[in-house]
């Protein structure tokens, strides 16, 4: 294909319509070239690539907003979530750094290649190309930034937001700096692996010279194709993740619990939230070793049904008071339920990852568990305090270990024309 | 639950069956038990866990055959590898561990719950509970055994496969021991990586005083929902990888190139396969630097069509004899596509998977690549004449390095009654 007729493209390629349009160019180098319409007419006659569109359903979830995609977007089955340590010099690289990630990141939420020229010969392609031919698969980019961005290297537009800062020493937590902090976050989830992967690795591309790769995380939940029915995923120590959560549907919870206020401060944050991200191990072998029974004290649930225990159904409210007949509270003191709802005062949006990562190489058990995430209006009032009784009192403490730690605040949206961050940078 | 309940089932329970019959027992629970009468008459009412049945597609793939399953099967989009080393004393050991995983297998295959008391409050679950609710995801799970278990521990019914050794060093092998050899392994592939993780975790549980994991590795393929026309996937360099395998439709070719004969020898292995895995490290950073025709010349094909340079389909002829009008081959004497083919006389099947584990500790790069399983008849024949041409010239080795290794002899296929390995232990 020739610039030529790369520039008289008014709109972008689809994943697919690239393909089409270049099965037909590797024939066009092979015969010597010619005009547009010999190609054309080849192309006609059909390629080895198969013509299907994307399913309908699929064209992929709208990037551009009041606020970012991936906070409040029901859950996809796959995350990659990348930190990035930030070498650029000033704020106009930042702001260049944005723009072109803002750009990348509309593409690839459509499902379209990066850039214009993806099929010039002699240049690097533009989108590196695993993710060719694979539909959206509703992938949402949502950017934040960390305390650490804000140390004076950059003459930033907005001041640190107050509760900005490293989170504080949680009681035995074992973190690893290699899974702790980062001056940017982009959280990237999709219905598919690949597609997922290939946007984190375009856009470190996109970051060269700028910001490198701090510390990444992959991870998945059950595909929504081998759970017709959409129930709440199980984490893997097999119980239901993410069962307390806060409606997302309901707009006015969601400004209470989810999104920064203009009133709140600072003004560039409005719209957007603060991500709590832990990687939590999971002993899983221990757990395995512990009867049902333990476990179900352990979470406050019934594994099976996810209900509270003592209830039948998952969504049964909560009953902290219930006894059992020998006046035990049927909900143990030290359950994860109990300590995490606490006085009910506090809610935080849940948006965890299970993760498997080979064997850990110290104790040669499964390096598996969670990758945590969670969004809130304010960290303080929010994430610290339930973590804070979780990480004194939690039976669960027993099968976890916290070994990585990191907050961002993630920006509002933006519209089309726009960037993420311009409010800031 | 109570135990006499359970006993009184007949049958094994699916994953989705199960959860219906303990969102009833949570409730028996807290009024104080009762008879399954009134147990099942509240059922009948109700609970709050859908009663969806899975997909009538996904019945699951069957476990038990003359093959086993998972070497000419259809790739599905993940796979958990894992091998092990054993730390049993005895061959009856071997055969008690290959028995039950033979038994768990193929429950898990079929979407059931592992064990026939899963809802004991009062010992560890037989099954771990992740994968509870989720289809069968055509899940298999392929075993094998490395040269290693030959070493005179165990007196085995069989004697070693002659071809069954380490595999020679390559030229620019980088072999990290953590990612090499094994004296057993599992191959677990399923449409779902939460399921398939559930299959590793649960094997490994089972083999506990048995064996122990030595490494695992988590890979995924575009999901099929991402690419409903089902095209060849692409690796992490962008080029789709699996154009040139031989038809697994074709079983006389299948005899030929894949299944071990009995003619073969030893006789253990007939039905068999030998694997070879190599765990393949991408340079993607210095990939994603060059140009796109340095790529396709690496490849011998072009990029988005999947065609041999020159050509236009994917599946078009290779001709190595074509020639630019400068004389050069156009599939350049060092592509992969040249080495891989040879003289054509010798076939593999390769079902490869990518992966994604991280950031490299030592580099701060992507580890990223391709976890490279091929299968075959004769590995002396087949795929170290391959390897070692492409070793020695591939123009692709600028971008990968090999990191792990290893070799397995997967036992042929066993009749539902017997179990995996019986022909050699």
């Amino acid at each position: 294909m020739t610039e030529n007729k790369q520039d008289s493209l008014k709109k972008p390629l689809s994943r697919r319509e690239m393909l089409k349009l270049t099965g037909v160019a590797g024939l066009g180098l092979l015969i010597g070239g010619g005009g547009a319409g010999g190609l054309m007419a080849l192309g006609r006659k059909g390629s080895s690539v198969a013509a299907v569109e994307p399913a309908a359903a699929d064209k992929g979830l709208p990037f551009y907003g009041k606020h970012q995609a991936g906070i409040i977007t029901p859950a996809q089955d796959f995350i990659c979530f990348a930190a990035f340590d930030v070498t650029a010099g000033s704020v106009e690289e930042l702001r260049r750094l944005f723009r072109d990630w803002t750009a990348a990141s509309a593409a690839m939420a459509s499902g379209q290649m990066i850039g214009e020229h993806n099929t010039t010969l002699n240049t690097p392609p533009t989108d590196t190309g695993e993710a060719a031919g694979l539909t959206p698969s509703r992938t949402t980019l949502t950017f934040g930034v960390g305390p650490s961005l804000f140390d004076g290297r950059f003459g930033l537009k907005g001041p640190k937001p107050r509760g900005l800062r490293d989170l504080p020493a949680f009681a035995g937590d074992a973190l690893d700096p290699k899974w702790c902090g980062g001056d940017l976050c982009v959280q990237v989830c999709a219905d598919d692996m690949q597609v997922a992967f290939h946007a984190i690795r375009n856009l470190a591309r996109i970051a060269r010279g700028h910001a490198v790769l701090r510390w990444t995380q992959e991870g998945f939940q059950r595909t929504g194709r081998a759970d017709p029915a959409g129930g709440t995923p199980r984490n893997l120590l097999g119980f239901k993740d993410g069962t307390g959560n806060p409606d997302t549907m309901d707009a006015v919870l969601m400004d209470q619990t989810v999104w920064a206020q203009p009133s709140d401060g600072p003004g560039w944050m409005a719209g957007g939230s603060y991500m709590a991200v832990r990687r939590v191990r999971m002993r899983v072998e221990v757990w395995d070793r512990s009867t049902l029974k333990d476990q179900e004290a352990t979470f406050g649930r019934h594994r099976d049904s996810g209900a509270p225990i003592g209830s039948r159904g998952e969504f049964d409210p909560v009953d902290l008071q219930a006894r059992s007949t020998d006046g035990q509270p049927l909900i143990p003191a030290t359950s994860h339920l109990r300590l995490a709802k606490g006085d009910g005062s506090q809610l935080i949006l849940r948006r965890s990852y299970s993760y498997s990562s080979g064997l850990d190489a110290k104790t040669g058990q499964l390096d598996a568990g969670l990758l945590f995430i969670s969004y809130q209006r304010d960290l303080d009032k929010q994430f610290i305090p339930i973590q804070t009784r979780l990480a004194k009192s939690d039976k669960l403490n027993e099968y976890t270990v916290h070994v990585g730690s990191a907050v961002f605040a993630c920006f509002p949206g933006c519209k089309q024309g726009g960037y993420i961050g311009e409010t800031l940078f």
